[in-house]
């Protein structure tokens, strides 16, 4: 399939610079554009690409000047990148077409009702007393244990574990491998030994939220474990027991929030964090990378280290440490002096 | 269905105080207490909460004495939390009734027995020559390879692989897609490339342990990695091949554990922890948070830190790290006066 | 099966020093050695052990000399460690056989080809428009999705998660959990929550590479994640969306890549570490576990830390942070002093 950049132009409300039947097959970025892609101009970092992209088509802002020839046929629009984004859905929605049916062998519990236009996988599996919205995907060999409620337009990826009593808002994103629901990591030393503390809450996941690969978010001792609105969790991430995660909090890999603790809404969270137990972080923190985070958190931090510090304290820090053994040879050298 | 507070002090030998026929019909933590529910005070900590907690009755210690008034009826026992831990598995099974038979389709290899009072989710994996105990359950999408044991009362949550000749014990829990058995990661240089070390050992995991959800524990190359009795490991934790964790250790979410470390018993170790390979660690230290081991360990220690030092000496090196500034400053200062 | 240590001088072109109708049935360490074990002396390092061995067998280098007497029977070879990697080969087939043919229930989308070699277990999962090598071993529970393609001899372990458009080379070998091609962690801000932005790229994986279970490695947002040749993952490692990792280059578990970082070949990077994103990584460099890696590095370098550093800087700042508090009170002296 192909498209010229006039009906490219059409379609966004653009203007073509250039020759307007200059025909793309697929979008690239403008480092990779190769002939016959599109690509954007969004990033003024990335203008220098411009004068040597090999893409046929670059949509760029309505304002943008070039201070080189440039090869390519432009399309000038007003936010190239939300432009590139409905094309990258259009684009997306081809490359994997929407399941619809139910593929055998299903198992999908007596009474557990699925709508005509959800997609449910072979091998996935549909726990007694099941709510499932409508337009749900359910991949191939995902679990819903029983009593589990799955809103409308959410996708549960192949290989999902979602344990019974689980609630997940309307279109949310669960990708493969993720386990939701696992029994929290609760044990009574006993003489030596420890006894399991039976779990009987639950995870509640409410809409819009997104959830990568392999991440485990773990049911609460009792009530909830809660993922608000449109939080984004990365891959591999560990969610304990009776945590919260507020509305729009974004976390990246590999990040471990442990039991109880509340995260407010709006954090920027990088990957492989570890936040402590029974603490309480507000909002709109950006908090680095590998940091670990032992105490309360304040709103509007930024955080970096192990204990976390502030970021600029962490760079001082950082080059303070690099230049301890000069330090060391300076007070050695006033000692010496002194003894004179 | 619900319960009296007479009731309820009836089953569990305690004395009411209040009105005997209050009901309830959940339990809460006494911070999140409604009405209808039952929560309990064992740790002291939390003793303020009773005064404003809107739970129905709470449990508490015989001599327990209230401050100030109490709306809430109260029953008196030995041990709250024991007690609240009875109920607590009570409603779990209520909440999640054991399961039993086979459902279909499963694959059960050809001579595997497995006794009436088994649960085989559908699309499970059972392997040619698998010994499945008494009263095992293994939920849907579950794998068990060739030539596996699994003890009596074990549970195989949905999407665990266990690879073959694997041993599990008795009393396991392993959670949602927890991977045992997979092959150690063990290569050999050979002209810049590397070539697999075939690993044909196997793991073997003693009675009473618990595994979490995507924790990962490979198999040894000769020979066995080795779980033992007791062990608790959260979620998406790393143990390599010929390691031994002794019993009753508790190790937290997304710690590591490289080949052939040796761990002792009743430890209890941190999230995100870090331990090199071929190491050997003691009984009954505490290892916090994200530290790095890179080197043999005592026993009773209290370790923290990158490289890990004992915890007290950690708390110290990060306020002398955090004063550094003033340091560099002071030094800098006494040169000048030294210079005049 | 038993074998003399005739027999396997014959195989193994190796000499007998002993009894030459000594017979094993089992490959043990030098360390673990028991009766009926052959073992082997690869690394001067465990000398001492040979003289202490249970083992019956002990393969040597031609040029061993015994130091003490030696109650196994030797056979010299010229390299024990090559010797014993083709026994333990053997013995990995014994343990594990192929597999062949395909079980049923297994979901084959119409049009598929599978060569007669190839394994499809139960519960397996593969869809449209794939393209599949010849004997290729899919275990049970594994989902490959649309329009994938999976190269000759390539194995793929129960459970694994590779999602469409995905190619997997030739000879790779990808461990229980992992999920291959997962949409990239991809979100444009938008008035306090995030679009998702499409992830239309995929992820390419070349030859003779093997990856560790519940490892995850994100799709391209555009273009390719690439694995490329040779390389070895562990466990639980995160690699994110737009990646590059070099032909060669070993990562030990839970060590995470973030987002574009382009990592040269024949790199040995340890467990635990991150790379920060839209990084550039050359070759031969070796990063030790936990490091934190914020910015671009050279090639041949040893890095260690937090930020990392050279690794003779990381021992010098471990040592110097421990005796800060020597020398803030050897600092609190000379001013003590200096104000006499």
């Amino acid at each position: 399939m192909e498209f010229t950049a006039q009906q490219i132009a059409e379609m966004t409300g653009g203007k073509v610079e250039g020759n307007p039947s200059t025909a793309v097959h697929t979008i690239a970025k403008i480092e990779e554009g190769i002939p016959g892609s599109i690509t954007f101009l969004a990033n003024p970092k990335y203008t220098h690409h411009i004068y040597d992209t090999k893409a046929s088509i670059v949509l760029v802002k309505d304002d943008f000047v070039a201070e080189k020839p440039v090869s390519a046929t432009l399309i000038r629009v007003n936010d190239p990148y939300t432009v590139v984004a409905h094309l990258l859905q259009a684009v997306a929605q081809l490359m994997e077409p929407q399941k619809v049916g139910i593929e055998q062998p299903s198992f999908i519990a007596d009474g557990v009702e699925i709508s005509s236009d959800c997609y449910v996988g072979a091998f996935a599996y549909i726990g007694n007393g099941c709510k499932i919205g409508k337009n749900v995907k359910i991949y191939p060999q995902a679990y819903v244990g029983d009593n589990c409620q799955i809103g409308d337009n959410s996708v549960i990826k192949p290989g999902v574990k979602i344990y019974h009593n689980c609630v997940i808002g309307k279109n949310v994103i669960i990708h493969g491998g993720a386990v939701i629901g696992a029994d929290g990591f609760g044990f009574a030393p006993n003489n030596g030994h420890y006894d399991k503390i039976p779990q009987i809450g639950n995870v509640v996941i409410l809409d819009n939220v997104e959830i990568g690969a392999n991440t485990t978010i773990d049911r609460a001792t009792m009530g909830s474990t809660v993922i608000n609105e449109g939080v984004k969790l990365d891959n591999l991430i560990q969610i304990a027991h009776n945590c919260e995660v507020g509305s729009n909090t974004v976390i990246a890999a590999q990040t471990g929030v442990a039991g109880s603790t509340k995260i407010g809404c709006n954090n920027m969270i990088g990957g492989q964090v570890g936040f402590a137990g029974h603490i309480t972080v507000g909002d709109n923190n950006a908090i680095g990378a590998q940091s670990g985070i032992p105490n309360n958190v304040g709103s509007g931090k930024r955080l970096m280290g192990y204990p976390a510090v502030d970021g600029a304290a962490f760079a001082r820090q950082a080059v303070n440490i690099k230049n301890l053994s000069r330090l060391y040879a300076k007070v050695a050298e006033i000692e010496k002096e002194l003894k004179k």
